[in-house]
C-alpha cells in the first residue's frame, strides 16, 4: 500500500482496525492478571441485531481432569495485552471456580435473556 | 426459570437477548431484498478492543462455479429477518459481483485498515 498513507512510523502496528475473524480468536489464551494461565476463547457470543460481541467463552480443558467446560466471560472484563497476544481478566482461580459455567451438553440458551444475566451478575457488568 | 419472570405474553420470542454463538451464525442464509439467495455467512469479523462485529463474511460456494469466494459486508448493511431467518441485504446480484471478494489462498489482512476501507467505500458505509 502506499507508504503515503502511514498511520504511524514504520514499523509500528497501526492502530484502529485491530479487527480479526472470529474464528480466530478462538484459540487465544486466557490469563488473568496474576499471569495464570486460564483456559483460551472457544468460541464467542455476538447479538444478532446490535452486532455487539457480548460473551468470550472460554474453555478450560483440562483443568478439572474431566471433559471440557465453557466460562462466558462477559466481554467487558476481558482486556487484550498486544505484550502476552491474550486476554487478560480480573478475576482468581477461586473466583473462576465458582463461576457460571456449563458443560457440552448443557448449551445455555442465549436467545434468552436468563443465562446472560446470570453471568453478568456474577462478574458485576451491567446486562 | 420462574414464571414470574417473563417479559413477554407466554410463547413470545423475548426481545432483547437475541444472542448466538458466532459459530452458529456460520451458516445463516444470505439473501438481497429480492428474496434471492445470495450465500451464506462463513464466519464475522470482530474488533479484538472494541468487541464490535465488523463484517460477516458470506461465501458463495458454487455461483461463480469454481472454488470458493468470500465477500465481506459491512455489518451495518445486514438486517436479520426472523421470518426468512436469514439475514438481508439491499444489493442485487449484479453489484456483488464487482464487491470486494477473495478466494481461500488470499486471506486479506484485518489488522490494518486497507482492505476493511475499501470494503466499507464499495458499500457506502462510514469506516
Amino acid at each position: 500500500m502506499s507508504s503515503t498513507m502511514g498511520t504511524g512510523p514504520v514499523g509500528e502496528v497501526e492502530v484502529g482496525a485491530d479487527a480479526i475473524e472470529a474464528s480466530r480468536v478462538n484459540g487465544t489464551a486466557v490469563y488473568n492478571t496474576e499471569g495464570d494461565h486460564l483456559g483460551h476463547i472457544y468460541d464467542v457470543v455476538i447479538g444478532k441485531r446490535d452486532g455487539r460481541v457480548k460473551y468470550a467463552i472460554m474453555s478450560f480443558g483440562g483443568f478439572l481432569g474431566i471433559g471440557e467446560e465453557y466460562h462466558p466471560l462477559p466481554w467487558e472484563v476481558l482486556k487484550y495485552d498486544e505484550r502476552q497476544g491474550g486476554y487478560v481478566v480480573g478475576i482468581t482461580i477461586d473466583q473462576l471456580q465458582s463461576a457460571p459455567r456449563y458443560g457440552a451438553d448443557a448449551r445455555p440458551d442465549w436467545a434468552t435473556s436468563d443465562y446472560g444475566r446470570r453471568v453478568n451478575d456474577y462478574y458485576g457488568v451491567a446486562y
